[in-house]
């Protein structure tokens, strides 16, 4: 599928913007990526790694000539910077973003785009706990679910670019409505990786020296502890009524849990991993 | 390292007892190996893909020409075996395990043991969420930690052979006090175990359709929800204090966590996930 944009802003140019910049380029995009954000070193370094074509420290600057605006940036700081650059956006012009939270951000930045500018919130189901330009791969999104959740507003041609965009560097959009979306990550993903960073703090607790005696089980279940903090600050923060309802469901099976093991009822406990086993072999076929 | 027994027995061919004689057939090992177990279906598999070379269904029989006795079922089960058997072991055998607790084990089995039979606990750092014989690789010890468990009355020579054995295998023993063994994996591993089948059967209750949408972090969170449930819920009833204690401190770091959302303090979630990610760290740079 052709690529049907020229100029192609990425405002953040980490693991997700710069997998994007790799795949857009992978695939044959022939334009040009501009890529934009504070931190001038790692936009150098983009540039010079051939992940980028051009870059600026003005988020202004880089939105004016753009028909593609894409937002990799942690969900705290699109409204921020949309705000700063809303009138600088190019007429007929597409915004979106790759945000894990998607109520708030359709709610908030749907209204502020100008005039024949459509944004269009995305989430690709793709990510690794390594961050930052270096651990960008053009096969981040190969296979990938894009869920793509439209609100009542969305310009329909501007959808069905975002839509085309997102099958023609390999990924499988999935349209869902944004509110819903929260719901069901704030479940499947947000929940999990706050249990991580719990985890890791709990073993810390018990002895700051037994971490390292950890095998694969551990690895496996605290990989997420590494990603990056503010990132998920951010996504606690854009989802904390999912989450909360997601935590409260979450303390009272581990309540439950830790009750059959206080009155040692291993037969109600086997029944409850044995519920957990089966459950979790349905993620496994995917 | 020359393997210095003629004869072993595995009690229990699954993942970790199959493995262990793919191990020791892969090392060069030119003595018996025999399988004993309730399941004869499962031995006359174990024997036609030569991971063992006989099979009984009768314990007894299966160690009275046994040098090494390798108990590999769940924990749960070693106690009832060892006191059906035990008059049936041959004089100078070594007796051991390979069970994820150690304290209870090495209290109860030692002393059951006959006159010139030595018992030695260990448990390699070695696992799979696959069970049974079709996931045992001859390579699942290899460079693994196999923690090995000496009592103040463990037969000296014996514990030389069984770290020489685990050595000639690939491994790498660290010896540990079973006592202190079991506080460590109960935090680093019985814990990571509960939590992980707790996240699922949370996910479950929030609707039971959503957990196909989990992505890698789901997965990799709860992969060892998928392993064998009656193991697991023998490992909780023999750490039951040390597992209770380290539950109770997961417990207290997720309360502190949803405290910290339902206040709306992103500075000092930001900051319990940093102290999360930098301990995390600890475990990566092994």
């Amino acid at each position: 599928m052709k690529i049907t944009f020229n100029n192609i802003t990425i405002i953040g140019v980490g693991l997700m913007g710069g997998s994007f910049a790799l795949a857009l380029k992978a695939k044959g995009f022939k334009g040009k990526i501009t890529g934009a954000g504070r931190n001038r070193k790692n936009l150098i370094k983009a540039k010079r790694l051939g992940i980028i074509d051009d870059y600026t420290t003005e988020y202004a600057d880089s939105v004016r000539d753009a028909d593609l605006v894409l937002f990799a940036v942690p969900v705290g700081r699109v409204e921020t910077i949309v705000k700063s650059i809303r009138k600088d956006i190019k007429k007929g012009a597409i915004v979106t973003d790759v945000g894990s939270v998607k109520a708030q951000i359709v709610r908030k930045i749907g209204p502020l785009m100008p005039d024949k500018v459509g944004f269009v919130g995305a989430h690709p189901i793709a990510g690794r706990e390594c961050s930052g330009i270096d651990c960008a791969t053009a096969d981040l999104y190969q296979n990938a679910r894009c869920i793509i959740t439209p609100a009542t507003d969305t310009n329909k041609p501007a959808l069905k670019k975002v839509i085309g965009l997102w099958k023609s560097l390999g990924a499988k959009p999935v349209l869902m409505d944004p509110v819903e979306h929260d719901l069901i990550f704030g479940a499947v993903s947000h929940l999990p990786h706050v249990v991580a960073y719990a985890l890791v703090n709990s073993i810390m607790k018990v002895d700051s020296g037994i971490i390292r005696h950890g095998g694969r089980g551990l690895r496996d279940m605290t990989r997420i502890a590494l990603s990056p903090p503010e990132l998920w600050r951010d996504i606690c923060a854009y989802n904390r009524q999912n989450l909360l309802r997601t935590m409260k469901k979450f303390s009272s099976s581990v309540s439950h849990l830790t009750g059959l093991i206080e009155r040692s009822d291993w037969a109600a406990l086997e029944k409850e991993f044995r519920k957990a086993k089966e459950a979790r072999q349905l993620l496994e076929s995917d």
